[in-house]
C-alpha cells in the first residue's frame, strides 16, 4: 500500500483539454493538494493541459512512474491495465465506473483487468471508485474537484463509496477536523479493505481508522488483520438487507450477508460499529482524544439543564461519578455571586462565571487519582465574552495534553463562535452532553484489541479422527441422528443417553438398558419435521406402550432412536452455519418457545476460546436464569459454555457440516445435554 | 398567556448602571429584537441606563406596565411582586435563582410569593428562568446578551433549563430555522409547561412545539392538553433518575419520576420523546414539512452510497419503495454519461450531472400518485457548481410548497456552501440520511391526536357501588384476597373458583363444590410472600391431603383459600399503581420466571379503552405467542385485553388501591383468569 500513497510520480490517465473532461479534475486535485511529486498526463488526443504536455499513450511516458490513476472508459480499461504493465508502472487507480455493479455481463472485462494485474505484478485500486489521496505529500487523485478544507490529521478513511469518503471529509473538515489518507476502493477487484487496514494500521500519521463498506471481501481475514490493529477502528457497514441489498449491488456490486453476522464478527474482532454518519463522526471525535483508563468521570458544566443531560448519559454509557472533594467546593463557592450554586458530580456552575476560575477548576479535577476523565460543558452567548472562552477552550486542550486525560468539550455558542472553536481548539468538540458521553465511553471501552480473535486450542478430550471417519461416511444432505450424535461425542458434546433400536425387541433391550420412561423417534434422517408428522413419541413408560410406539413409528423406517427422558432443566439453544464470508457463526440462546419469539440470541464466530462463549451466554438476557432465580439453585453455566465451545471447534474442523441445531439443550445443576439435535452435510 | 407575550409595555425591574448588572442585559435583548413596546426600568440606585430613567421603586412607575421581568435578589422578590400587584401589574417574570432548588428552607419565600400572587390576581413565570421571547414583537428578557440571529419562525420552545433553552435557539439559528415563542420556565412556581403548551396549541404563528423538561408538574393534565393540540408536540424530558436526578433536584427543584411511566404517558397523549438535542432538532426538522400521508417513498441521490443508507433507514423507518415508472427511467437514461447507471427506487443518479433534469424528476415524482413522500439527497463540492445547486435547492423547497408533500432534503458539500443553503433554503435540511428518513417517519406517524387520551365509558357489567362498599370496610394495608377477589368480581376480572375455609370441615365443603385438584394458601393479608414462607399447598388431591394442608395453613390464621387448580395456559401479569402526577398507572407482561428477567412489560395511563388496552399487549414481544405459535391453537387476546380495560377502571375508581398485581393471569383457548392477586390500600 505505501506504494499507491507515497508515490513520488503519477501520471493521469484519460485528460483532455475539453472543458468536460473528469481528468483535468484530478490534476486540479493534485494542485490543491500541493502534490510533492512529478505529474503526467495521458490522453489520445495529446494537447496541454495546466501546462503539462498530455502525452497520447502510456506507452508514450518518458519514464515508468510510480502510478497511474485512470479515467477512461470501461471498455478502454484492459488496455490501459496492460499498457501501464509494460510501462513498468506497478501500481494503478481505475476510477472508471462500468464494470460488474452494472451486471454480471460486465465480469469479462473484471477478468481481462485480473489477468493483466497478475501476468505484469501489479496492483489495483478500483475500479468504479474515486481514488486516494495523502494529506501530507498532497497526492489526491479523486476525479471531482475538492478543496483542501479539512486540513492534514491523523484520522485516516477508507470508503466503498466515493460520495460518502468525500462526505466525510467534508464533515471532518466541518469540525475542524483533520486527515491523514484516503481511499475510495469501489469495487474491490484487486485491493479491498483488509489492504488498508492492514496499512493503515502501521501508518504513524494515522491514529484512529474510519471505514465505509456495503459489503466485506473477506470477512474471516478483517477480522484477523482488525486485530492485529492496535488503533481503534470504526466501521459504517450499511446495506444491511432489504432495500439496501438492491441498491448497494448495482452501486458497488456488493452482495448483503446476515447483518447479524457482521455485528456479531465487528464485536467479537474490536471494530465498533456505527449505523450513520453522525455516530461515526462522535466516535472519531472520541478516539482522538486521549484514552480514559477507566470509568470515573467528572462533569462540570456552566448551564444545569446540561448538566442533567450528562448525568442521565453518565448513568446510560456505565460511568461512575466521584464527588467533588471539599477543598474544591470551597474554591467555587467563594466565586459564588449570590451563593445560588450546589455541589454534586456533575458539578452546574450556575451563577459563576469566572473562566479562570474554570481553568483551575479542570486542572485541579484532572489532577486527581480517582478521576479517569472529564466532561466540561461551557455555555457562552459570544457577544462581550468571546476572547476569554476562546482562550478557555484552547486551555481545556493543552491541559488534556499535560494530563493524558481526555476531557469532552461541549460548546453551546453562536454558530460562528463554534466554527472559530472548532478551526482552532486543536481537538474535537461537541455540541451535546450525550453525544460527548458516548464518545467518551466508546474511548473508555476500547482497549487494544484481543490477544486471539479465534481460539488457538482445542479443548481436551476432541477425537478429530474419529469424528472425521464417520463423517466420511456420511453422504449429501441430512445426517443420521446416531451418527450425528456419535460424532458429537467425539467432541466432547453430550447428547442424553440414546440406543439405536431396528426391531420391537431392539427396542425392548434399549429400553432395559437406559429405563422408563423414555422418549422414541424415528431415526430416519429425512424427516425433518419429526413432531409435526408424528414422528416422536414422549414419556414411554411401558414395554406395552414400547412396542405399540415402535410400531407406528416404523411408518417412517425400520431406524428408531430411543431416548431416555432427561431430566428438568433450563432449555438452551445450541447450533451453528458455516458462512461463506466469516467461517463457522455460532449461535446460543433461550430454548423452547421463548426462542422464535423473543430471539434471546447471541452469534460468534468459531472456534470460540471459553471467555468468549461466555460472553455470548451472557449477552442474552435470559443467562441470569442460570444463576437461579427465585431461590432455584443455579445451573451449570460451564456446561452450556463448555459446550459452546466444543461446538465451535466442531463448526471450524468441519465445513462440510453446514448447519448444526440442538435444540433444546437442558441445562441441570451439574451438566447439560442435548435432547435433539441435526446436522446437513454438503458432498466433500 | 397572550397577556405575558403580547405585552405592550414591559418593566425591567433591577437595573442599575453598574458594569456587571445583569438586569442591563434584559434592557440590552429588548433592544437586540426590537422590542415594540414601552420599556420602564426599575432599581434602588436610580440613575440612567440607555436612555431610560430608572425608576427607585416598581410603585414610582408612572403607569401599570402589562409586565414586569424582575432580577434582584432572592429575598427582595416578595416584596416586588407585592408592589407590583400593588401597581395593577398582573404579569411577572421572576427570572432570580435562589429558591427550592437550593433546599427546603426557602419555600417559604416561594410561599410568601405564592401569596402575593393569589393576592393581586397575578400570574408570574419562574423563579430561577430566564424568562420569554416573542419573536415576532421583539420582547426578550432573557438576562443573559443574546443576538436575534435564528429569524422568526414557526417553532415555539419551552424550557425548565434557560441554558438548554437558550442553546436550542442556537441550535435553530445553525440550522436556519425561526422560532415563534421561547419562554424559560424555572422553578414553575406558578406558570408550567401546561400553560405553554395550550397558549402555543392556539398561537397561530406557532406550528411545532419543542419543549425541554426535567420535572412534569402536572402529568395528567399534560396529557389532557397535549392530545387537544392538533400541532406535534416534541418533548426532551431529561432527569431519568440516578445521577441526572440528583443533579435535576437543585438545577430546577425537579423530582424523578419513574421514567418508564413518563414514556408510556407520552406515547398515549402523542408526545414525541426525544432522547437529546440531535433526535429534537431532527424531529423539529421533520414536523417543519409538509405531513407525510403515507409511507410511500421516493429517494433519488447523488451519491450511490447515501442511497444505499437512505434505503436502509427506510426498512429501519417502514416505509414502501415503490419503482420508478418507465417513463422517468427512461428520461434519465437519455441523460446518462457513460450508460453507468441503474434505476431502482433509491435511484441512484451515478454520472447523471444535470441540475435541470433533476428538478423535472423531483416534480415528475411528487406528481405520483402512488407516491407520498420524497428524499433528495444532493452531492456537490461546490467549487465549480456552486449556483445552480443553490437554485436546485430553494426550488425543491418551492415543489414541496405547490405539491403539500414532504420532500426531505439532505446536502453534502463544503461548510459555506452548507451554511448558504441553510440560511436560504426556507425550509430545513438535513446532513445524515437516515436523520431525514427518521425526521419523514416522525412526520409520517403524527396523525393529530387520539380523540380521547383516557377511556371515556366503562365498559358494562360494573357494579362499582357494590365494590365501594367492599373496599370501604378495608382496613390500611394490604387487602384480604378474599375481599379482593371480591371487589374484582364487582369489575368482571376473573379469578379461579375459590372459598374461604375458616376450617377443615369448611374445606373439605370446598371441596366438594370445586373439585380436586384444589390449591390451598393462607387467605391472612399479612403474609405476603406466600410461596417463600411455605404458605400456598399446590395440587392438593384427596381429603388426606386437604386436611394436612389446612393443618400446616392454619400456622398463619384460621382463614384458608381455597382454590381450584386453573387449565393449562399462557402466564401473563396485569396490574398497576397510583402514580401521584399521572393516576392510575398499568401494567401489563409475560408473567412466570420470564417477567423478572426479560421485562416484556408495557405500560399505560388508565382508564384504557380496549384499543389502548390491545396495544400495550401488543407492545409485549411475547404476545405472538397469543396467536399460537408451533401449530398451538390461539389463545383469547381478548379476554386479557378485557381484563386489562377493568383493571384499569377499577384502578381509575378507587384511588385508594395504591397497588394491584395479578400474577399470574392465565390465558386459555377461551377466557382467562388470576390464580393469584394481592394488592394495598391506603387509609381512605
Amino acid at each position: 500500500m505505501e506504494r499507491f500513497f507515497e508515490a513520488k510520480s503519477v501520471a493521469v490517465v484519460g485528460v483532455s483539454s475539453s472543458p468536460t473532461n473528469l481528468g483535468r479534475a484530478i490534476v486540479f486535485n493534485l494542485m490543491e493538494f500541493q502534490y510533492q511529486g512529478l505529474i503526467y498526463l495521458v490522453g489520445p488526443k495529446g494537447g496541454v493541459f495546466a501546462g503539462h504536455k498530455i502525452y497520447r499513450s502510456v506507452a508514450d511516458l518518458p519514464e515508468p512512474v510510480d502510478l497511474a490513476a485512470v479515467l477512461v472508459p470501461a471498455r478502454a480499461v484492459p488496455e490501459v491495465v496492460r499498457q501501464c504493465g509494460e510501462k513498468g508502472i506497478k501500481r494503478i487507480i481505475v476510477e472508471s465506473a462500468g464494470f460488474r455493479e452494472l451486471g454480471d455481463d460486465r465480469l469479462e472485462l473484471e477478468q481481462e483487468i485480473r489477468e493483466a494485474l497478475s501476468r505484469y505484478g501489479m496492483r489495483m485500486i478500483g475500479p468504479n471508485c474515486i481514488g486516494i489521496i495523502n494529506r501530507y505529500n498532497g497526492l489526491a487523485v479523486p476525479f471531482m474537484p475538492m478543496r483542501a478544507e479539512a486540513p492534514s490529521g491523523r484520522v485516516a478513511i477508507f470508503s466503498q463509496s466515493g460520495g460518502v469518503g468525500a462526505t466525510m471529509i467534508n464533515h471532518c473538515a466541518a469540525e475542524g477536523i483533520g486527515f491523514s489518507r484516503f481511499a475510495s476502493i469501489g469495487n474491490k477487484l484487486d485491493v479491498h479493505e483488509n489492504d488498508l487496514v492492514a496499512y493503515y494500521a502501521k501508518d504513524p500519521q494515522t491514529h484512529v481508522i474510519f471505514g465505509y463498506l456495503e459489503g466485506v471481501a473477506k470477512g474471516r481475514e478483517l477480522m484477523e488483520v482488525a486485530a492485529r490493529s492496535t488503533k481503534p477502528i470504526v466501521v459504517h457497514k450499511s446495506n444491511r438487507g432489504g432495500a439496501g441489498a438492491v441498491i448497494a449491488r448495482s452501486h458497488s456490486a456488493s452482495l448483503s450477508t446476515d447483518d447479524a453476522v457482521t455485528d456479531a464478527a465487528f464485536r467479537q474482532c474490536g471494530i465498533l460499529r456505527v449505523v450513520d454518519q453522525n455516530e461515526g463522526l462522535t466516535a472519531i471525535k472520541g478516539f482522538l482524544l486521549p484514552q480514559m483508563r477507566g470509568r470515573r468521570l467528572a462533569i462540570i458544566s456552566r448551564s444545569g439543564g446540561h448538566a442533567v443531560m450528562a448525568a442521565d448519559a453518565a448513568d446510560e454509557f456505565g460511568f461512575e461519578l466521584p464527588p467533588f472533594p471539599e477543598d474544591v467546593v470551597r474554591l467555587v463557592e467563594a466565586h459564588a455571586r449570590a451563593g445560588v450554586i450546589q455541589f454534586h458530580n456533575p458539578m452546574d456552575l450556575g451563577d459563576v462565571f469566572d473562566l479562570e476560575l474554570y481553568e483551575k477548576l479542570a486542572q485541579e479535577t484532572l489532577a486527581r487519582a480517582d478521576i479517569d476523565g472529564l466532561l466540561f460543558i461551557h455555555n457562552y452567548q459570544g457577544i462581550f465574552d468571546a476572547e476569554g472562552s476562546r482562550q478557555l477552550v484552547t486551555r481545556l486542550g493543552h491541559l488534556m495534553h499535560t494530563t493524558g486525560k481526555p476531557v469532552a468539550v461541549c460548546v453551546f455558542t453562536m454558530q460562528k463562535e463554534l466554527e472559530y472553536n472548532r478551526k482552532n481548539a486543536g481537538y474535537p468538540l461537541f455540541t451535546d452532553p450525550r453525544d460527548a458521553v458516548r464518545a467518551l465511553a466508546w474511548n473508555r471501552d476500547f482497549s487494544g484489541r484481543p490477544e486471539n480473535v479465534f481460539a488457538t486450542e482445542r479443548p481436551q478430550g476432541i477425537d478429530l479422527e474419529r469424528a472425521r471417519r464417520l463423517l466420511d461416511t456420511a453422504p449429501e444432505g441430512p445426517l443420521d441422528p446416531d451418527l450425528l450424535a456419535s460424532a458429537l461425542t467425539c467432541y466432547g458434546i453430550s447428547t442424553v443417553p440414546w440406543a439405536i433400536a431396528k426391531s420391537a425387541e431392539e427396542a425392548m433391550e434399549a429400553a432395559a438398558r437406559l429405563g422408563y420412561p423414555l422418549v422414541m423417534k424415528t431415526a430416519s434422517r429425512h424427516v425433518v419435521h419429526k413432531t409435526d408428522v408424528g414422528a416422536v413419541r414422549l414419556n414411554v413408560s411401558s414395554n406395552v406402550a414400547l412396542r405399540d410406539a415402535y410400531a407406528s413409528l416404523v411408518a417412517f423406517g425400520p431406524r428408531v432412536l430411543v431416548q431416555k427422558m432427561a431430566e428438568p432443566g433450563m432449555e438452551w439453544i445450541v447450533g451453528g452455519r458455516q458462512d461463506d464470508n466469516f467461517g463457522p457463526v455460532l449461535v446460543v440462546g433461550l430454548g423452547g418457545i421463548y426462542v422464535e419469539v423473543l430471539k434471546e440470541t447471541a452469534l460468534g464466530i468459531g472456534p470460540l476460546n471459553s471467555e468468549q462463549a461466555r460472553a455470548l451466554v451472557h449477552q442474552c438476557r435470559g443467562a441470569t436464569l442460570l444463576q437461579g432465580v427465585r431461590g432455584q439453585k443455579p445451573l451449570d453455566e460451564d456446561a452450556l459454555v463448555d459446550v459452546l465451545v466444543r461446538v465451535s471447534w466442531f463448526l471450524y474442523d468441519f465445513p462440510q457440516v453446514r448447519e448444526l441445531d440442538m435444540n433444546p439443550v437442558r441445562v441441570h445443576g451439574v451438566g447439560c445435554a442435548a435432547l435433539d439435535w441435526r446436522a446437513t452435510v454438503s458432498a466433500s
